[in-house]
């Protein structure tokens, strides 16, 4: 049986701020037949690009890039804010979704040069947070294969962002 | 073939602070057969406690348990500091390795009273965070049935701090 996934999405109006409505994946993932159902669609995504590696930034990014990375037997690099990587990393910075601008890192061991990578988030918005990790993956070399998401929030326009990138993106609000 | 899992293990001499060793787990979840094999051990373990749900504080707690929900076909929770979680919550307090006080929150839905929870965090250090996370999920009636690590820091003595609950530990140092 096919599950309706937007029945598990929780809708929070003027979340954090008025005049916005957060879309949160805590219900999908809070559900096992559910959350199994939306990692499985991006398995078979990742398998048909031959990912060798698969990258999301913190947190929810690892939510839903490590189940894959699990069932691929590939490996996940988390993409990192300041402070949280203890080794030499490569950094990118970004405009947040409610203003300030914020940096994500990568481990420079993380990715080899040439290596297929996957880049992976619960949801895409303007785009920025996707748009540093990609950045990250190709300071060291990386080939970003394709992007994947549970929810993309299509007003606020991220797909073009990366438009040179493919993408999955299993819901849409 | 099974793998020494220690190798995967970087240890960052000074750091955080002087004196301190800290014990990456990156270069396991980096390397696709590492990652797998660790997330297989915990799985037996958690089959074998009958696990039905699983928590894990942000954010590497979420590379250990997410991939042991999916694989189980179980739910995953998680333990979020303050702000990120946008819907009715519970929280815990617990000291930092460090010296501070931080705060871990838990959506009030998270957990169905009397569900057999798997706690799942990288790191077994003094134990603090592992506890607040603990006392989340008894708050919402759930039941601790094991915890799972893949390193314990032995000299922190946290094991001490959950000594009423099952753990398992891939690596001590």
């Amino acid at each position: 049986m096919t599950l309706d996934l937007t029945k598990y999405i929780a809708s929070i109006q003027d979340y954090p701020e008025p005049g916005v409505t957060f879309r949160d994946i805590s219900p999908l993932m809070g559900d096992g037949d559910a959350y199994r159902q939306a990692t499985n669609e991006i398995i078979e995504y990742a398998k048909s690009k031959q990912v060798e590696m698969i990258v999301g930034p913190e947190a929810r990014g690892f939510i839903v890039g490590c189940p894959v990375a699990y069932e691929l037997g590939v490996g996940f690099a988390p993409a990192r804010k300041k402070g949280k990587l203890p080794r030499e990393t490569v950094k990118a910075t970004y405009e947040l979704e409610y203003g300030d601008e914020s940096a994500l890192y990568l481990h420079k061991d993380a990715i080899k040069p040439g290596q297929r990578v996957l880049v992976t988030d619960d949801l895409l918005a303007t785009g920025g947070t996707i748009k540093a990790t990609i950045e990250l993956v190709e300071k060291l070399g990386g080939i970003v294969v394709g992007t994947a998401f549970f929810i993309e929030l299509k007003d606020l326009h991220g797909r073009e962002k990366i438009k040179d990138y493919d993408m999955l993106c299993l819901m849409e609000y």
